[in-house]
């Protein structure tokens, strides 16, 4: 087994920008500049935790982990031409600064690329590997348009909430770890349960980065406090707030976002104290708290010592312990 | 052996564009859209070519027919963001019809698609497959980026455009009858030399395309003629055009792509003018020559009967035949 350290170092050394530079440079450097922002690398990471879990060749999966990273980098690319987002990890989105060709271009051929890594899989887990990976990829194509619907409906239930960000965020999270296992030859039974763990814990990463947005340190979050609120965004705390607000609280609510002439930082301070008020904080920590002891239920049935799971739960913990 | 129309009852039956309806519809919708415009379909049905050519099972190249033929929609979607053309086969493109966001999107799930579908290619073949398909892709998106390059240079040599469409055209041509050789498990230098008759028609059905552009049917072309002159594209017909023409014609032709005052049909002849005065169509008919050449030089080196090349060759003369 692996300490997580050893394994980030890994994944360091395969993420070298250098290794992304290449002609036409138009093309290459956003590539390079998207993954030299680093980020916290959480999905590769968990290519290679499943595979030390199940005892793989941890050489062996360095490609699978390198394409689950491309591939979610190419999501943030495009996804913030969509969401016209101006930053991102403290840094200049590519599309802001380039432009949105470029960002589409460059997008296109990380998602390429990550297909190209992924190709250098051992033959005999390649075919079940690729099919986890694609059909993920199209799961996650699914949740990002679900997102962009919600943005025009005037109402959306916390049902459909939950499921668009499943597909958007946490089935990536869950095929990340599954890889890891796909590749030790772990028994069907097995990476079905690492995969459960791993989308119960994006559930609760995603809950918690709509958390952050509101009531995170914009230091240490890497995006502007308050986005969400400023773009009318239906995150699960507006949702919460929306059906229990009582009407009078609700109208303020109404106000908050129809009033096109209230000054963003007045918006962001009203909606705050109305999630205030309603305990909206209280009540997304608890949603995140039921998906955590999903996960650590599935990570508990894994038929592997308790030593071996350690890398795997102090990850969790450290993932769900952002500070507010 | 099959017969093309055989394969290509085979192709029609596998786009069904019922079978790519799904939710969510603001997703899928663009994409049957897309599928449902048709097009020729020339690219999955190089995949059976060439897996029948080497006495391969039909059957099992479906998979990496559809997946070419969604990769290459793929690109047209993203192409037509990046270049704004508004129609594409006698019809609205998506993001012109939709915008640039459902484009986007639901060209980004049209490549995960075709990597689900190449998936489902035989386990022993799919690592060469995958290889070759993720190899390509790379170079297809590397080639629109130097196509776009040369929008803004003022300068492009002739063989800088030849290695453009060699990358954002002739290679995917090249890699469709390669995966239907490899999937019919043919011996690697067999895989070479379709895969150079393949390359080589797709550069001479590019250049034609360029010709069609200036001198082709409208109506058969399904796209607006002279629309590469109205944008200043540099095309073969340009670059060539630049390269041999005297002092006078070549400030003509300044004056026509650098005056804005100039009507688009007046522009249109003038710069068709100055093509037909230096036999720019003859020269670029000379230039495809060559490239045919090359392509039927690589079938004639395969080493399987005459008979059996007859539907690759007659598919090139067909290909190549295109009225002006």
């Amino acid at each position: 087994m692996h300490s997580i350290s050893e394994l980030q170092n890994i994944i360091r050394k395969s993420f070298d920008p250098q290794a992304f530079k290449r002609e036409p440079s138009e093309l290459y450097d956003p590539i390079a500049y998207t993954l030299n922002l680093g980020g916290k690398r959480i999905r590769p990471l968990l290519v290679l935790l499943g595979c030390d879990l199940f005892h793989g060749d941890i050489d062996k999966a360095v490609p699978a982990a390198i394409a689950i990273e491309l591939f979610h980098n190419f999501t943030l690319l495009h996804d913030d031409i969509m969401d016209r987002a101006p930053i991102r990890r403290g840094k200049e989105t590519v599309y802001k600064k380039w432009n949105t060709n470029v960002a589409i271009l460059s997008g296109d051929t990380m998602f390429a690329l990550a297909c190209v890594h992924l190709s250098q899989t051992d033959p005999d887990v390649l075919p079940l590997a690729l099919s986890e990976f694609t059909k993920t990829a199209r799961l996650v194509c699914e949740g990002q348009q679900y997102d962009m619907n919600f943005e025009t409906l005037n109402v959306v239930s916390i049902s459909d909430y939950i499921e668009m960000i499943r597909l958007k965020t946490a089935v990536l999270i869950g095929c990340s770890l599954k890889l890891g296992a796909i590749l030790a030859k772990a028994p069907p039974a097995e990476t079905e349960r690492i995969y459960s763990f791993g989308e119960n814990i994006g559930m609760a990463f995603q809950l918690q980065d709509d958390l952050l947005d509101v009531f995170g340190d914009e230091q240490k979050f890497g995006k502007e406090i308050g986005g969400d609120i400023l773009s009318g965004k239906k995150t699960f705390l507006l949702l919460k707030a929306y059906e229990i607000a009582p009407e009078k609280v609700r109208s303020e609510l109404n106000q908050c976002f129809s009033n096109k002439l209230i000054p963003g930082e007045e918006k962001i301070n009203r909606v705050k104290k109305v999630y205030q008020l309603l305990k909206i904080k209280e009540l997304t920590l608890e949603e995140i708290g039921k998906y955590f002891s999903k996960a650590l239920q599935s990570l508990d049935d894994i038929n592997e010592d308790e030593t071996n799971k350690k890398a795997l739960r102090s990850f969790a913990n450290e993932l769900l312990k952002r500070d507010f």
